[in-house]
């Protein structure tokens, strides 16, 4: 295989065969062919794009590439969800435990967050001693015991993507829709899953800002599930303004703590019902939606969601007792109250720079190998259409230090918007896709 | 400077200031930027292309990253012609000491051949003895001197481009007309010329196939001259048959010899005079286009133009007694007369599977470090156009073995067609571009 002639054929927008694209990876995997060539491919992809059967071909390489989830015998049903990442976006937290406690097995692998959103493993690594590094032998014996794990994308599931994501990261070729739809899917089928949700998230808080750009990625990956043998439905949902109340990975915790009580914020506990509705029907441990929602509804008000929480929390090295008591979790050195500047209507609460302000306080990743400050974040109480009245408290910053408090004050006066009368903003869920 | 917002700035369709691409090409050289990330920026320019202000600077900026001849005090005129390469295209070799011999200065620069059209360096060095190694001094003192030096780029010329040009050739970033624009000329700038003309070749046998993409490569050209400064002229000509009779390095170089006594095939004499004329008047050293003419003529018919040959290559190590006894030339072991398949109108000789058999047969490069057999070729006596009967002889195979002879005549009879009816010829001249 000339490597070159691939570059030439996809530069000319025709498709690669099957052959060639496993020989592409293979080579590349291999250390035969250069980076540079590989760039130059993957931003031919970018123009391009990829055909469907390009695209299963792709993604069944990056997934052969390594070793997946085996649940040979076990009579659970296995269901996760994955969500494209937005800004407050702790639902990952509440749902696997609650999900696992209503009869279905959760078998879920995360990332840690990079830019402006966070990540599940960054946030669960803010509980003193969780473990998120297991093997997936690990992994796989306690989904088997417990139902639940929660864990980091380990370097024995999709090589290939590992690698790709790396040049993909440096070389502004991440923004392609297959490219993204192979990377998410390759890893999702590793889980040996029977079902899988996605969380597809649009607005200036997310990776894909625009609605229709975001469901199309959901109809990608929808369709690479389907042709792989995995039901898969997806939601697009609203992150045009921060998901629930806190952001910061300490803080998100609390927030989950909350919520797996049925305390939570309304729209947090909105989305995970509406995703948990999705996960028990392709569980098959519910026959209709409304006996789902029931079913979860009652796992929180029981405990039995928390409880499982706090199994997950123990096996995993943390301190259980912390589902009882949150002061467990770090805490910020200095926190100050934000005041509304103006009498009005919420108009915008804009998570973009919220999510980078925490990323600034040092509670995020610009490099992979950036340590996270666990601590600090903000605590936001209006949402957009909330009447405020000037000087009411609305928020609150939490940070390492006086310049960590500038940071995030200043985000919040550029975030939240009072005008005279409401803005507009997303529904919640804004479209269903399976 | 973080390459990767230019390589998105790129991709995403904008345009990079001066500063931007200036800091590029200059972190590339350094060894600051990787190839990765540079092959994922030229094939945003293959997609995206480059504004007039972005050519300009890039080619600027090749151009400033190395040496250029300076002719300071120097009395003549200096002109040269590029031609973008096409099989049988020795014209370089006829126009150099023709211009040279009729009171303009010459310094021609040129590459080596690569795929299936060849190089003036190569045919040069057929010659035996013949250096083409110069360095800028000595190439700026011969051209002082005798008017006409034909040398080969050294590495002192636009090292950026050189450097460029390598990654694109394996990166399948060469088919992109900024690109290529840039390239030629940031060379044809560091000659210190009055006037370039450019010959510009479509068909088969050239890079580009098409005229009209032809056409637009030219006009890039030129305006990158003007913008600089250098006045400039292209012809778009025909490379849908092969230029001339010989195709091969010594075969061209006799063809060439022959031509410079004006004995050479008419379509051969005819481009050579029509770049010749723009070459005249672009060096101010003849007021019409009929004067440009007829001093051209007089030149070729008087042997001035091939002792200004002779001169050329005694200065360049080579035996001056070449033009009167091209035997000195290296000779083909193996030769094979290929005769007419059948009776009637040669309706096309495909000069692309020509260009591809020499270099099969040795007399080529697949990659540069390929050494060149100067011996090996064709020699084709018909055109379209021709009435040839069965039996006919109308073409030589110039071989090392039995093999090449072989396969040169397998390519012989792809490349010539006979049909009924005149088939469609691209004009010699197709168009004129200043």
């Amino acid at each position: 295989m000339v490597f070159q002639t691939l570059i030439e054929r996809k530069r000319d927008g025709e498709e690669l065969s099957p052959a060639q694209w496993r020989a592409a990876l293979a080579g590349y995997l291999a250390g035969e062919v250069p980076d540079y060539q590989m760039s130059a491919l993957l931003m031919a992809v970018v123009w391009r794009g990829l055909s469907p059967e390009e695209l299963g071909t792709v993604t069944a390489a990056m997934l052969d590439s390594g070793e997946r989830l085996r649940f040979d015998g076990f009579a659970l049903p296995r269901v996760d969800k994955h969500s494209t990442g937005g800004v407050g976006d702790k639902v990952s937290l509440v749902l696997g435990p609650l999900v696992a406690s209503c009869g279905a097995a959760v078998p879920m692998m995360s990332g840690r967050g990079l830019g402006h959103t966070g990540g599940t493993v960054d946030k669960l690594e803010s509980i003193p001693g969780f473990r998120t590094g297991l093997s997936l032998a690990e992994a796989e014996a306690q989904v088997r015991k417990i139902g639940c794990a929660l864990f980091a994308q380990t370097a024995e599931v999709a090589p290939a993507d590992r690698r790709l994501y790396a040049l993909r990261d440096v070389t502004g070729t991440v923004p392609s829709i297959p490219l993204i739809a192979a990377s998410i899917m390759s890893k999702k089928l590793a889980e040996g899953l029977n079902g899988l949700v996605l969380d597809v998230k649009a607005g200036s808080g997310a990776f894909m800002t625009d609605a229709t750009r975001a469901a199309e990625l959901a109809r990608t990956m929808v369709g690479l599930g389907e042709a792989h043998g995995l039901p898969t439905v997806a939601l697009v949902t609203a992150m045009d303004r921060p998901l629930g109340r806190a952001v910061g990975n300490a803080l998100e915790v609390e927030e989950a703590l909350a919520t797996l009580t049925g305390e939570g914020p309304p729209d947090l506990l909105e989305i995970t019902l509406a995703l948990g509705v999705e996960m028990l029907l392709l569980a098959n441990v519910v026959a209709t939606r409304n006996e789902a929602r029931g079913r979860l509804v009652e796992a929180l008000e029981s405990g039995r969601a928390l409880e499982k929480f706090a199994q997950v929390i123990e096996a995993q090295g943390g301190n259980p007792a912390l589902v009882e008591d949150p002061a467990i979790l770090p805490q910020a050195d200095a926190v100050e109250i934000f005041a509304a500047p103006a009498t009005g209507v919420v108009t915008r609460v804009d998570p973009h720079p919220i999510g980078e302000a925490v990323v600034a306080m040092g509670g995020g990743r610009r490099r992979l190998e950036d340590i996270v400050d666990p601590t600090v974040g903000f605590v936001i109480t209006v949402k957009p259409g909330d009447r405020v009245t000037a000087r009411q408290p609305i928020a609150s910053v939490f940070a390492r230090d006086a310049d960590g408090i500038a940071t995030g004050m200043e985000a919040l006066g550029r975030a939240v918007v009072i005008g005279e009368r409401d803005g507009e903003a997303l529904p919640l869920v804004i479209e269903r896709i399976d």
